[in-house]
């Protein structure tokens, strides 16, 4: 599997469009990232769920919608969304465009195949099975209407390959499976059938899992299997979503690294939810979303952004193109949550990470509602000196710390130091 | 609804013949009955599960297979299974058949919508409405592929009427519902849905609900919308489950009685899953075989046999035919386990009841592995007297207790004593 | 062990005096019973928890007081409490009292031994043993501070025998053990010892069980070794645990009869919880008590009035005079609930019974806060004539029900009907 | 509180002795350790449970043993096991003799004040108040017979004080508090009363928590008071305890340092369970006792010889003297599980680790039944380089990895590599 160095950095369509995003979207969106974020490290251009639904019209799902499908069962983009697709070409001059722009090119997947096809009974490519075949009558996903999950057998096998190749040929450089790895065990054979059709598809695609939470019990699998995995149910502009993260961050940060990168889910920053009002902003206080960034940062999560980006505003871009931040979610080693103290009141978390280059990060979350100065002794951090300079890196001011680290932080906030 | 005083006795398809059964061998069993059962209360002749799939060979269902259908989506009879229904005749001609022996007639239905019918989008009967409208994505059975269930709405309503007014057509006396009482509360809507439609559909109709168990907690709905329910899941000729059925019995008991009966299932007796093996018999032993009948028929649990009749023995006759075992059916009244006790090492189980028509039933259970005598005083039958006479059912000898009612009863039997 | 045809009926000292009871105030409770009650049945006098306590003056415990003890750690009457111990008498003369009225003598016990006699190393009476070879170190009560748990061994069944045959000596007739029904299966084993010492000590006494809830699955236990045990934690004069008595009675009614009965705990009627405050009296209204009275009498359950007595008005002696009632309470068979339904937002609960004198109790009561009408249909209750007579019990009014039975009760009230 | 910078390393009694130690024996330990271990680092000689009880002969507890204590109830070392602790001296000189040889002093306590000064109700030094008014009557341990939980009031408090000042006074340097981290949340203010005394004592001394499994959930409780705590229930000489650590490990390695460290419990090397058998040695092979060393250190875990020190042999020496191993378990920063995979059969587990003074540690360990080589890439490691050179710890042989480690492993088995 591809091992990337760092957690992915893109977009994807969902937190904006739900399931309705058109191509000119995603044409906008990627036009954009590269103009003004590619620079910074960002890549993707995810199209997130039901791009094959012709009438999806926002985030909801329409039961028994007929999906644009080949004859081997396979789902292909609805045209009238995205009319590059016409003539059953999928996604190929879309990738091509983004491809085009210097970025890549990302797309959402149902675990299992169409129910659509197992009632039409669609042969599966390449074999002399059919879609009834490969289905499993009682594996369905709660949430979404369009699949049944797939039997671990030749149909099966042959199904997943034969997406993976389409996929490919149309240069799918990242892919989003969703209802696989909440539920475990009962999905743990079909992940394995599409980790293996990744694998062998001929092409460097990116796996990514949804929807969280996954099963602690289970980090060994998802790493051996994916490069991401969501940790978290849908995480949505709420400072309790925010909160809990916290503590999921705690319990999977040690299965950061190496290619493969536990995922706190999309930003939800910017205009989102334009499916239902075109007003709609996050509802994140400013520093409720520099706590966001500083976290996933250091926890080095996948960063994918989930707001339309051309309606950006000047904090949403500083958000996201602090360089010295974006170097903490490269540099970041060995992350863990230090100390988390209530004093007075208020909550305080503390997070510590080596860096690759040398040096160490602290970050200081007020989890409280009030602002705030919390200190702690240097030695809780392990380091030895009487006294350290570094920056804050939010600000870029200079800061020296003598026996105690001692940080003002607003509510809700973060502060985040690198002490060299 | 109807409120049968007694329990419903007759014989079902499914030990015997599984998904497979055929016209032909409900014909022979229905002869049987009218010959020589039918004078001792036996009455209702159940085609169960699957009656609509041409293919079903066995006790196994084939996942996603091509059932027979009308154009509202609701299922028929398959004709190469059961020839009278040729030509949409659905059960019309063999339900005359049977009510012409004196006997009724039922069916199996399983909760729901068939999948086919909503992948293909038909119209429900006598609305705008469509199968799509009717179905729930999600709600599915867990072991039988061929459903969905229905939303409590107009279509879904209108779905559960244009079935009910279908199987009256056809002269159904007696419908047995499955996957509706086991996972509540997600179907209660649905069986208030089924329960209405039955109760409007012109013709008096028996409603029992399948699998078990049943949740005890759930107990006043059943009673309020079903004749029967099960109290337990699949019931086969293994000890360990009728051993387990004492508890079941226990806690049900309480609940059986004007028209509604708590249902421990069909009797797996003579020949049986004759669908894998034409030799195979009933693995209970005959004293296992007379405990099954005395608990079943004091705790007034629906009888139905599950066996082929025609290939039954003297004692599978004599089980079914002892007049005085059947009165007890009838009659009983506010059985109870009285106490259950192990005696150096045999555990002792015994259950008493009123008559409807004066004196006392009890019943004497050896659950131990050895043969034995069991002694327990009339005082905790809260029998007064010093002596009572009475008669032994199964054998129709008389007996007399005197301070205490002492029993031999061998390994996993049974006596059964009228102490008028 | 006894097998008391009818469930006990009596005073207990608890519910007025918590653990602070005087042998004044008994003595009076004894001579107001004699003088107005006796001859309805009430017969018991129980002096409730630490009657050993010199310091009690409340409900509440006092942690390591001393108690009054002899010298082979058997706890005894506090002298300053109750003046007829003093000289180590123990009971004796309270006893002799009550018998010379007519009535029954009763007292609590904790189950175990004192943990002073174990840290005393008191001698166990008989053997060469000590209270320190029968205790269990980590066998305590976790809500009263006096006693560790007894061991099954010789020391332990000697200081049962040795503890019985002091209450035998005294003539005590009614034995309440605490702290031995609720957590199973740790105590099974001395709950049997203490049968064992009841059973042997050479005078007939009732075992009563507390307290609750106690565990369903141990019904056939708690029958084999007592006659009454408790199937509720405390129970107060609080419609929540009125209400919430119904699913303990539906479940536990069906092990009443033959000397054990399910106890559904004391009346909290009258003048209660004197300790804190003279002028508390019950908080139940009228129709909760009726409520009361005539759900503990058709499901048989022990009634122990809880009230100062000498302060009892007319309607609470009406509540515990009323002969038809009383009768229900001796003569009820077989009771259950019949139906629990919930029609227009009003809960309504109806129980019937058989009278071991010929006829049926029915009992409907309201649980909602609605006063109204209920109707149900005779064949519910397996009634098949058309029509009934009867009487209702609790305003000797004359009754006729054609069809159904229709009943006006008042929110949170009862009518109970003898139909012959 | 102190905050050692590297985990503590000593000797306890228990493993060998039980709760019978002595004071030659703990005598001719500590020689040895001065002699032979105290240069690598090892330096505390705990005295583990139930010093004050005279009759102590091996592991078991004596329900009510009478305990040696002072009249203001704290527990005294029997003088006829510690013959210097004579006329109340307590651990005076044996203290002061450890003190000569270089080493530290501890000893083991029980949460809570003697059952015996409560029932006795002795004074709490220096307040009005008495045993009675600090003891908990319900809060107890399960396992140890001895001890009343204190609440959190004053004489609770001066109690703790109480003992504390009395530890100081003799010279005690580690604390070891048992029956306080496993059931967490009762004993939570428990644990906050014993750390401020040991805050306010004026002594430094270490505080150890027992037994485990601690709770995972309040690790920032543990972290806040004690220097190290249980994450198991006693560890033994069998494999199974030994393979579950691993998961223990895994969980609880974030937590490790800056003066707190999680505990996996002594090392049951060399002669043990003495008391039990003069000729028992540990279990563990060879292999095995490597496994724990090498796990032990790399996670930072406080090392506690468990056996008789005279007894070892030159394999238990050199596991004990590695030079390299000890620098590990000083040097270990963010140790982590990198992976843990099942390859043909075999499970193999990889931890690695910062060194403080540069470089890595990787620690590969055989969980499998079977010897075997397993390989994994460099970039498992974030290792970036092509190739690297390091040392094979135990072996102390020079070794070169290029693309991936590959190691050779024995069968429970472990080799650990530094990598510069």
């Amino acid at each position: 599997m591809l091992r990337p160095k760092t957690a992915p950095m893109g977009w994807n369509s969902w937190d904006c469009y739900g399931a309705a995003v058109t191509e000119k979207e995603v044409r906008q969106n990627a036009d954009f990232m590269a103009k003004y974020l590619k620079r910074y490290g960002w890549e993707y251009i995810v199209v997130d769920i039901q791009w094959y639904e012709p009438g999806a019209v926002s985030h909801e799902y329409r039961p028994f919608a007929d999906l644009e499908m080949d004859e081997y069962g396979r789902l292909l983009p609805a045209p009238n969304r995205f009319p590059s697709a016409a003539g059953q070409k999928g996604f190929t001059e879309l990738a091509a465009y983004v491809h085009s722009l210097g970025l890549k090119f990302g797309i959402h997947i149902m675990r299992g195949i169409p129910r659509q096809a197992v009632h039409r009974n669609c042969p599966v490519l390449g074999t002399g099975k059919t879609a009834r075949d490969a289905a499993r009558f009682n594996s369905i996903c709660m949430w979404n209407p369009d699949m049944y999950g797939v039997k671990d057998n030749e149909a099966g096998r042959a199904y997943y390959k034969s997406i993976l190749e389409l996929y490919a040929s149309w240069g799918v450089d990242f892919i989003k499976c969703d209802d696989i790895c909440r539920e475990l065990p009962h999905e743990e054979a079909e992940l394995r059938m599409l980790a293996d059709a990744v694998e062998n598809c001929g092409r460097g695609i990116i796996l990514s899992l949804s929807p969280g939470p996954a099963l602690l019990e289970k980090a060994e699998l998802y790493k051996e299997t994916a490069n991401m995995w969501r940790i978290t149910d849908d995480f949505w502009d709420e400072w309790p979503l925010l909160y809990a993260m916290f503590e999921r961050a705690e319990k999977w940060s040690i299965h950061a690294g190496a290619g493969h990168f536990p995922d706190a889910d999309m930003l939800p920053i910017g205009p989102i939810r334009q499916d239902y009002d075109k007003n709609t902003r996050t509802k994140f206080t400013e520093n409720e979303q520099l706590t966001m960034m500083s976290l996933w940062s250091i926890m080095r999560s996948p960063l994918m952004i989930g707001g339309e980006m051309t309606g950006f505003d000047d904090f949403t871009m500083g958000l996201l193109t602090n360089e010295d931040i974006l170097k903490l979610h490269r540099n970041s080693r060995s992350a863990r949550q230090i100390l988390r103290r209530t004093v007075a009141g208020n909550e305080w978390i503390v997070w510590s990470a080596a860096s690759s280059e040398g040096g160490s990060y602290v970050a200081v979350f007020n989890a409280g509602e009030a602002d705030g100065e919390f200190s702690f002794l240097l030695s809780e951090l392990e380091i030895e000196a009487e006294s350290v300079r570094g920056t804050e890196l939010w600000s870029g001011e200079p800061v020296e710390f003598t026996g105690s680290v001692t940080a003002c932080v607003p509510s809700h906030g973060a502060k985040v130091y690198f002490l060299p």
